[in-house]
């Protein structure tokens, strides 16, 4: 069957990532490292360390999964033409004369192709994790999920532990306590193109490739406009979680009332606030103690 | 020579740690996890966080070792059926209803018979580090002992780095600047079966590993029982930190009399407070100026 | 042509580090990690930590270019008897009687013949980085770079990674933000010694490994007699960020006239400074809020 949807997904899902999409992805992450407080003046301070965190945005998915693999880290530096976009993409952006990239881009229809063409590699970024980890561990599915997501949002993670040991860690920016939505959405993405892969599910790569980043860039421009945080997500999470973690509640006859039956006896999301604060309460008296 | 003793230690020798006792080692780390302060409102609110920290929690000597020799710190992931395992302990750790399983953990014979197991495990770890480490380095000794310390061992000092990056790290947990009693015996037993592995202990290796479980198991028993926690090697230590590092203190006439004096010419293990309480303020006042 | 001079060059670069220019090596490292506050006390209080640290900051270069390369990071411990040798220099500096290391090193003399033959190991580190990236990627020159200096500046990076994790971070010796003067020198010797393999400069190997060790040397040597800290880059620094990222304020019809302006219309290295505090009180920030 040979139907111009097929021609169509075939099509999309061999355009090459190279030129544009990539100069996207590295806009994008450069602008965010210029949004971070003091970025431009550590650039004009030292710029080879802000070259080098520039680099750690445009990369850490890659990095982080070749660290998970075992693979030399720096293997990203020998794709010297990649290292050269990536460089003059931090050139300009920080270092253009009256900043006018900056200004550019806050232009908002050029924010959001670039944040679409951004959601595009997260889908090649994705399914190369999972075909990559497929090469080392032939059934070892949970892998193929952990590299998937590792390449597709593991920049997020580097850079956090890059501030870690920079000094300036920013907790509310914590990638394991609280996931954030392209956290999530690729999660989702690694396990839908593993299963895929895994051949359980009766659709053809192509046309996954298509739908996911359709889905993708649907959320994130729907998302950019209506400046909402979370969205498509929480009613799933809320069934899902009740469904695993909260049929417990059903057995009323217990002896322990105090914490664990008030997080999830009301709409999930919304009582799930106060152990939010505790939970934050105890760490803070952590970092007291250190 | 076919003696029964030496029947019983290699029947012993070939028990598979496989379904009980990585049983036993799972519950003992999950619950380990779950007396953190916080862990339960933790597994609330972000169940994927807290599944994370408990495999980490299980599997984290196998990761040190694995990262120590440059192997994929995601190869534990590709063993389904023990991830499985663990994540089912996990989950019925933190999610039974009414707590059942934490209640009969706080049952004392079966906390005694779970250590005890997870003891045995420990024995096993250590054998297979070493191994391991001799298939990279044949003669490097030093790697066999660290690779078979990180191996059974290395769960702590994993975890210890995952709560910091968490951001919530308990300085009284370092295993840096004081090992905990299990560190010390799993590096007694990393060397002890690296110098029988080079062949020069003529002990054979069946033997070696049944004594050694049965002193671990012992040890441990009588340090739960009686809720001691340093125990067996304080004369030990005390008499070759006095042989290593004491003996410059017979040359009286030095001109620096300060501190180091100060530090040996007591009993060794009681005097050293002095000098904890020192680095440790000069710590504080490291963590003041971060 | 075999003038006697390039007999001379080749014959130095082809000495061996091992005894001797190792120990000055070994020396000048536990010295330095003897002067750090409280290294004493955790010596005599926990002397396996000690050790440790003394290893890091003696192999610290060789540990991180295996990490970066995806190597065994243990694989400085399969060389015994360097290992050895480190180890008993780390003992008779901490442990000889009357502290007499110490003394005898804290004649000047000594001090700068080590701190010389230490240098000189810089070079041998750096062209070993260099080389060793090759066999990875064959072009990978940014590798390359990275790899040799690493392996000759990591030392530094690996003990401050270190100091993190033990809780004692001391941010002035941030190498991130500020690069100290033997991170610069050793990537520009990277630099060099990369375009040199890659056969961009007219240079035998052994003329130029001869040329950067004297001049290495020189500069530590008068740097410590002179006690200057930053000396000969200043003014190449200056001019080359004035090249590269001051020439855009020749645009005056900017709007942003703020920060941007104010750092680089004087003599740069002296108007940095007040960007620098503005950062720094941003990390503060930062670190109040953690």
């Amino acid at each position: 069957m040979d139907s111009p949807w097929d021609e169509l997904t075939l099509a999309f899902s061999r355009t090459s990532m190279f030129p544009f999409f990539d100069i996207a992805h590295y806009l994008v992450s450069v602008m965010a490292l210029k949004r971070q407080p003091g970025a431009v003046a550590v650039a004009r301070k030292n710029p080879l360390s802000s070259w080098f965190t520039a680099m750690l945005h445009c990369f850490g998915g890659g990095i982080l999964s070749c660290v998970l693999l075992a693979e030399p880290p720096l293997r990203f530096l020998a794709n010297n033409t990649n290292i050269l976009l990536a460089s003059s993409i931090w050139y300009i952006t920080f270092f253009c004369p009256c900043d006018l990239v900056s200004q550019g881009y806050s232009f908002l229809p050029v924010q959001l192709l670039a944040a679409g063409m951004k959601e595009v590699t997260r889908t090649w970024k994705i399914v190369g994790g999972v075909t990559h980890a497929n090469n080392y561990y032939k059934n070892g599915w949970i892998v193929m999920i952990a590299v998937g997501w590792a390449r597709g949002a593991g920049g997020s993670i580097i850079t956090n532990f890059e501030q870690l040991v920079k000094g300036g860690w920013k907790p509310e920016a914590n990638e394991w306590l609280k996931m954030s939505y392209p956290a999530k959405v690729t999660l989702l993405g690694s396990v839908i193109f593993t299963f895929q892969h895994a051949k359980h599910l009766a659709v053809s790569r192509h046309n996954l490739m298509f739908l996911y980043t359709m889905f993708l860039v649907a959320t994130k421009i729907t998302m950019m406009i209506t400046e909402t945080a979370t969205a498509p997500f929480a009613l799933l999470e809320d069934a899902l979680s009740r469904m695993l973690f909260g049929w417990q509640q059903q057995f009323t006859p217990c002896e322990k009332k105090s914490e664990t039956k008030s997080s999830f006896n009301g709409t999930g999301s919304s009582t799930s606030k106060p152990i939010a604060v505790a939970s934050d309460t105890v760490k803070k008296k952590h970092t007291k103690k250190t």
